[in-house]
């Protein structure tokens, strides 16, 4: 093994990916599209197979202190299919394998499974298989989402064209102010267990972090409208942060309207009470799994009374750069920020 | 919530999946098999897709005292790869993810994906996904396994009838005297840090537990001579344990000849030397990843010269049980045992 050693922190997530996916080489006909989208796409004849997998660890991406498990199973099987609808594919089959430690109790893992059973029910999935083991301590879930469609209906991250409609759906930045007000209730509740927490007053906002749906419901409207996406992904890392990806695998620019972005009006009130900019938390907050995707100008007219889907800008060239036209009438370049950027800014405000 | 507690220990890996799948029903046509085999099963058309999953946890599955990081990325491919070929399938895709503490350095996870490339090289599957993630400690491996067969070519645990000749491939019980070994060592290691492990003579027995290779020969063998075993799945529990759960899914019984169980002469001696019965390595040691599949009696001369595979009985109707006929002539049933049993009984030795 070499001697060097580079601290994972120096390089990301992104850095790792691209290091390590560097040597890949595809080597059967059938792998169509592997790593850098929302799943990979494998073709056999006219129909294309997706597979998009996710593993999520206890303290690092929910904290079940304020994860009831049914959410935490419906939520794990949410975002895997969010996947396999970005892709415009529609889910069939999920494996589910769980590391779960003896803290756990058959019941426990029972409720958890309740709601990926319920999930499974709503977006029409079928659960084919997994893996239980244990773990020392700490509850792992892996789940691998598997799709269908149409060889020529599949929309990739890399479609978009200069000229095209930048477009994404429902509304931005409630899961992480959901996020801010469950860690407050935390703290009060590790300071004094007695009290009860007053959330009532947060359900949309809390539910869009704990119980998030995936956009099946845009899915089927693209279907009926005969509409394709030139490009697509879900924003799970942030508007900001998923917009990058999808201009830099399509090679283009983009501009976005402060003014259009959509921010639920609750959500807006929230990040007022926290201090932070609404819009901040609309580009940066992520985990929303709002569909972002871009159509052709002649396929405006079929999203124009759409209320789920709110025009936000346009693709530009590459050269315009990826930039916001504020409310105030100023032009600036929108850059990715990581939760730990986000947070320092929310900290300075 | 319920109230009620139920340990995990006390219903076990097999009852929680049992508890768990329990209500699973199917709602895509293209489900062919979901929970209960090697692999998923999707069909779309003539060919058949198949899905295998499977979660490995630091300190559970493997130790990275003694196992090389190349070689888990390795193992963590070719135990998945297995499943894919007990199914008689061809592998093509695989998904990994990783969710890695900062114990590791980046060049500590290269040294992994150089095992996960070597065997995509080997087995020829494309790395296709994936998700990489943090934790707080330890290493978790997901691999997700996706193969393609001709439709009318998947073998199932199933399809074993009376009659049928019951054969496993290679050798059984190395990899649990290859862990025997490493543990020893390991204590060793532990008390005296200085003190080189000597394992050139076992590095038979070492290798099957580190880098045990799935077997892609046998499969195209099968697709060479015309063989479509009636049954199959792949040693992973133990011959035991595997032979019962082919039984209980075709519904009928087996008898094995002690004589034919394959153990290699190293392993027979390392057996001795720890005070192990070898036959009791070779029927409940598990992590071997050879193939145990039945085939109808008309197809007996195709396989009579194959070095790599070994007649070990034949299966029977179901009231006459799963029984092994022993060196001595004695028939005794066969139990499965677990790892927890099976150590208890080597301390009595």
């Amino acid at each position: 093994m070499s001697q060097q050693r580079t601290e994972l922190g120096k390089i990301g997530e992104f850095g790792l990916i691209d290091r390590l996916s560097k040597s890949v080489q595809i080597k059967n006909e059938s792998t169509q599209k592997g790593i850098g989208d929302d799943a990979a796409v494998m073709q056999y004849g006219n129909r294309s197979t997706v597979v998009s997998t996710d593993l999520l660890v206890e303290n690092i991406h929910f904290d079940l202190i304020y994860t009831p498990l049914k959410h935490l199973g419906y939520k794990a099987v949410a975002v895997n299919v969010s996947d396999i609808y970005a892709m415009n594919a529609r889910p069939t089959q999920i494996t589910v394998s769980l590391a779960i430690s003896n803290r756990f109790s058959v019941e426990a893992i029972e409720e958890l499974y309740k709601g990926i059973h319920a999930a499974c029910e709503h977006y029409g999935v079928d659960l084919v298989g997994g893996d239980t083991t244990s773990s020392l301590r700490g509850l792992v879930i892996s789940i691998t989402a598997i799709g269908v469609a149409d060889a020529d209906k599949i929309v990739y991250r890399s479609g978009a064209r200069a000229g095209d409609i930048l477009c994404v759906t429902g509304d931005l930045g409630a899961a992480y102010l959901g996020l801010q007000v469950l860690e407050r209730e935390k703290q009060v509740y590790l300071e004094t267990p007695d009290m009860q927490p007053k959330l009532e007053e947060d359900d949309y906002i809390v539910g869009r972090l704990l119980k998030p749906e995936a956009r099946k419901d845009i899915f089927e409207f693209f279907k009926k409208a005969e509409i394709v996406p030139t490009s697509m992904l879900d924003v799970s890392d942030g508007l900001s942060s998923d917009l990058i990806h999808l201009c830099r695998q399509s090679n283009v620019g983009a501009l976005v309207e402060e003014a259009q972005v959509p921010i639920y009006e609750k959500t807006f009130q929230k990040a007022l009470d926290f201090k932070f900019d609404p819009i901040i938390c609309a580009l940066h907050g992520g985990e929303d799994y709002e569909l972002l995707f871009t159509i052709s100008p002649r396929d405006i007219d079929k999203i124009r009374f759409q209320t789920e889907i709110k025009i936000i800008g346009e693709i530009t060239p590459i050269k315009d750069g990826i930039q916001l036209h504020t409310k105030g009438g100023r032009m600036i370049p929108l850059v990715a920020q990581g939760w730990k950027h986000f947070q320092r800014d929310g900290d300075d405000d």
